[in-house]
């Protein structure tokens, strides 16, 4: 485990919530000179703890319509192609604009999460770029009514 | 939809890069004056076109197992219990620090990003806080074993 205190907590906080506060300005709502808070977030870079700085987009550019599509794909006779083709299917949709996010989750299931204009645009993209792809046992379409946490993925992922 | 010229565009894949990247960079790269990319920017801002900055971190701070885990809920003889059921379910949920992400997705599905240290640890806090909710008509597990797009969203997500 990473040793941090309470204050490299407080000033990485604060960063996830607006990463253009300034060093003094930080220095003010922890009450701490601009010395310690200079010499933190140095550190915090230098190991890697802040893995990069970053922007999400607003709601203008983010798809309205969002939804996560669980993809389950038929065992093949040959085992040794399953992975090959989950392979090949996830590295096809990761190139799309529409497709925010793909992972592999399980031995023959693949998760996407994909975004477009409009209910119909998003399920024409589905029927088109998922549904018909061979040999696949199982596609469970899961449209996002409501975050509860995490809504900012949407505008993080966002392509522009 | 929202206008943006290649521009602004560029401008704003190169933030999501690296928002460190000062005005003074940014237009030697896209070979601008420096006036110019500081008005745009300054656009982008007001537009809320850039919703917000922030960081991501590193491996270290991030939950080194995660999985989507998707939730149906059965189905109450009075339909408006369902509803308040899973506002109940997705905001206690969501209270928890290993939940990265709650939606609800569709009537009587919430879709939830788990993360712990040990596939062990992942697996007890699912059994704990997921599977042990009364009335639930299925819990499935999805681990991810590795994304092909959007895997920063794990250090996005993570808390401090």
């Amino acid at each position: 485990m990473v040793q941090l205190d309470d204050l490299d907590r407080a000033i990485l906080r604060l960063l996830k919530k607006d990463a253009r506060l300034t060093i003094s300005e930080i220095g003010e709502k922890l009450r701490k000179p601009e010395s310690t808070i200079h010499f933190r977030i140095k550190k915090l870079q230098e190991r890697g703890i802040i893995g990069r700085y970053t922007i999400v987009v607003g709601k203008d550019l983010q798809p309205k319509k969002a939804a996560f599509v669980i993809v389950r794909v038929k065992t093949p006779v040959i085992e040794d192609f399953l992975e090959r083709y989950l392979e090949y299917i996830t590295r096809t949709l990761a190139m799309l604009p529409n497709v925010l996010m793909v992972s592999k989750s399980g031995e023959d299931t693949i998760l996407v999460l994909v975004g477009e204009e409009t209910e119909e645009k998003l399920n024409r993209f589905i029927e088109e770029n998922i549904n018909a792809l061979p040999t696949l046992k199982e596609v469970v379409v899961l449209p996002i009514r409501e975050f509860k946490k995490g809504s900012d993925i949407i505008g993080f992922l966002a392509g522009v």
